[in-house]
């Protein structure tokens, strides 16, 4: 068995205070090289580790954080980009980190080497990743290496294998069915993404549950699934304005805003006026939802706080060796209720 | 007189070849930190400098680029961030370089005092600046420290002070109005910025350039300026639909896309079609402009060239010591025509 190496043991091998050892680990030191190796000596020497990885221990910190997402397609914007970045990189600031940002690569093994690069050479101490789905490569990867790592958003609802804080979606979802349910809908209809979404699978339980709190049982035939495009949403929403009236959903939740811009489209076209006659609600509360005719109801993520708290969980264990607890934090979004979902007259029975 | 030191005086002075003095220059060797640190001590003993500056050649390079932005306003998004973002560290890349993000200061004293940390402390190489106004404070303050820069956008037209690449704004407005002028529009009215925007101004020479190409005077109560909010074109249009029919408006050119949607919101309430009997176009064809009711006729800037080209400059200059000729480059952007300018019948004289 070993004895414990304390800090104490590096510094009194190295011919230092403890509190010299402790700011050269955390980059802090204002000694000379010279000192600065024989400590970095002491401690390979000494074989001292904490829970902290031992890697981490020896390398020169860079205060650095990277952080790569996938580009939008040509005709969206990422509407939560800008605001994720700057909150990450304020709460960054106030510790005296930086954000880098590298290119994404579609090819799993090209990203996996640029993340694996960027650590490997002190670039960064570590990584906010995004974008989580069931088996994503990423996390098991840097699990592995032991790289320092936080996730926005979570492999599946269960995992608790790594640091992260994800929207609850479901929850979104559920406050949209319960507003529709209170203005006298109850044939509600979901477009829904493909069931390999974690995200949208996520979302779309508080679809049933919404249902279920209200006491209503959702018809199969009104959940539609497809990529999340506004032809998709159009396409699905007049296949869904033609079914038998007993069945005629008179509102739809639509798993993206961009989706319910379709919607919308395909409501107008079939005649039938949004708000009034159909309800149409979206997620993620673009600006440009609030700019559509009508305006869209639709479920905004409190992306500031996301970006903050990633940023300070990180910072957190990269200067203490130990993740704020709980290590997995999910957050409400909330719905903004505009006219796409107004003054609904439920037909007589 | 001085003799002029030559990167073989280094080399020889140092005990090493040539390219192995380069090498280290450009942090690209591979060679023990006692070698490098006696080529640092043969460059620091000899003065050897080159156009590059002396400062530059001393300090280990990072290989870095520091870019920070203005946040848009929250309800905006910014429209370019990810394919700007993305074309930047795409070329930066492919030159095994990264991008630095940092927070934005609204207060000129402490963002200078960013910029300068992050140079001085060698964490970036240079800096990629954009957002240009008239006395923009950063231009001279990077310009006089000698930091490395390039900029999206221009202080005045006639400048050439520092390194550039810009969008003809003016262009893009003025085939704006040779479109509307097409249609058979010939009053033809502007949503401009106040007169102390560079940008704005950039935008509305077009204006005056389109008419003067076509034989047409704009009557100056046809222009009216404000902030770039939906709400300020949406009271500016329905002020400009309430004038005497003899100088009343058919069009409106609007200097960014926001503006537009509030001026498609005024002529609709004034019981008027957008299109077939009032032309609305934007600036920036943001991916909202297409989802718009009718969809809006936009002018597009190709980013991923900006974004690319400015890499590249800063780039070769961090590489060679020379920024590309020329130092200064214009890029042209392009009329998106879409419904909100479409099927215009002109009322018969």
């Amino acid at each position: 068995m070993f004895k414990s190496v304390t800090l104490k043991d590096v510094a009194a091998k190295a011919g230092v205070s403890y509190q010299t050892v402790s700011k050269v680990i955390n980059n802090k030191a204002n000694v000379s090289p010279e000192t600065e190796k024989r400590i970095w000596d002491a401690i390979a020497d000494l074989r001292y580790t904490t829970n902290y990885s031992a890697r981490s221990l020896r390398r020169r910190r860079s205060n650095t954080i990277g952080y790569t997402w996938e580009p939008a397609p040509p005709d969206q914007s990422n509407p939560i980009l800008d605001t994720f970045l700057q909150s990450m990189f304020r709460a960054a600031e106030e510790k005296d980190y930086y954000l880098l940002c590298f290119p994404y690569h579609a090819d799993d093994k090209n990203l996996l080497k640029v993340y694996r690069q960027l650590y490997d050479t002190g670039r960064v101490d570590g990584f906010v990743i995004s974008r989580l789905n069931y088996k994503d490569p990423t996390v098991p990867y840097l699990l592995e290496r032991n790289m320092p790592f936080v996730g926005f958003g979570r492999l599946d609802e269960a995992d608790k294998s790594f640091p992260y804080v994800d929207v609850d979606g479901g929850e979104g979802v559920a406050q949209a069915i319960a507003h529709l349910v209170s203005l006298g809908h109850r044939k509600i209809a979901a477009l829904a993404w493909p069931e390999d979404s974690r995200v949208g699978n996520n979302r779309m339980e508080g679809y049933y549950q919404g249902h279920a709190k209200a006491g209503l049982m959702p018809d199969p035939r009104l959940v539609s699934r497809g990529e999340g495009s506004s032809l998709v949403g159009f396409e699905a929403t007049t296949r869904l304005l033609g079914l038998p009236m007993e069945i005629r959903p008179t509102a739809v939740v639509c798993m993206n805003d961009v989706m319910a811009i379709g919607a919308m489209q395909a409501v107008q076209q079939a005649g039938i006026q949004v708000g009034r006659d159909f309800g149409v609600t979206g997620f993620d509360d673009t600006p440009t939802a609030r700019y559509l005719t009508p305006p869209l109801t639709s479920i905004s993520q409190p992306i500031s706080t996301i970006g903050e708290n990633l940023m300070k969980r990180l910072i957190e264990y990269l200067e203490t060796g130990a993740y704020p607890e709980p290590r997995c934090e999910l957050v409400a979004p909330m719905l903004e209720i505009r006219e796409s979902t107004a003054g609904y007259l439920p037909a007589k029975e």
